[in-house]
């Protein structure tokens, strides 16, 4: 239940809230290599990482990697396209070490979601702002390759 | 009233709610090169075009400027930093030709969030939904960046 709690998509939660959440969500383990999802996969499960460490990775051209995100903490989070409409991953999963999982199925969470606003409202706000603070990330990144590339076009 | 229940913002509310936000809206205008925010002012206003044109932009080094996206339509809104603790503006804003605009303060819509659990769920899915799509765009942006990156090495 700690690891539901530590998640900042439960930011501002009762704990009877996120007991709620408990009951739904399930145990499981990943070996290292495995993938969990691929990019465009139906979203079908929302991921927390208990232990172990996750990749989320995008390809260019269908072969190149793109690491994009690796994650090792206790409560971190991923497969968020579970919460959004048309459901579907934007990234790519593997398990770069051995990892202990909790999962909550899309169609409890929807159920769930369905039968207490102030829950939904409090997951989309957190949800919100988490995407907020990734496209701010993205588009830094932007800047630093605009930059290479106005130094490059300067030579 | 039909500028708001074209935004993306408000789809799926019902007419009483629309009708609730317009009676906290205003209308204002603004000539074609004045500036409406910068980047990390306070989040004040949330604005939705009526006619004109404005631009979203951000600055490498504070003085290359970089447009992000130029907003044409009406019902297209911006200024959605207003609905996102801290609720700072994430890029600047100026008017690309002479526009008419409707606003709605922050504060007259937190009250207003804070009495309709089911508005604000409503709007927070929403915007999760557009920021998510911005973000694989910002994605999508920086894979071409690799790619010429890639190319460039290959030389």
């Amino acid at each position: 239940m700690d690891i539901l709690s530590s998640c900042y998509l439960f930011a501002g939660l009762s704990t009877r809230q996120i007991d709620n959440l408990f009951a739904i969500s399930e145990e499981s383990s990943v070996d290292q290599g495995a993938w969990l999802f691929y990019e465009g996969d139906s979203a079908d499960k929302l991921y927390f990482l208990i232990e172990g460490s996750i990749e989320l990775l995008t390809t260019i051209d269908n072969h190149i990697e793109l690491p994009i995100m690796r994650l090792n903490s206790s409560g971190d989070c991923f497969g968020t396209g579970t919460l959004v409409d048309p459901f579907k991953y934007s990234l790519s999963s593997r398990c770069a070490e051995k990892a202990a999982l909790v999962t909550i199925d899309r169609e409890a969470l929807e159920e769930h979601k369905g039968k207490d606003d102030e829950f939904s409202r409090i997951l989309m706000t957190n949800l919100a702002k988490y995407y907020l603070s990734r496209l701010k990330e993205a588009r830094q990144e932007l800047k630093i390759h605009f930059k290479i590339l106005f130094k490059t076009m300067r030579f």
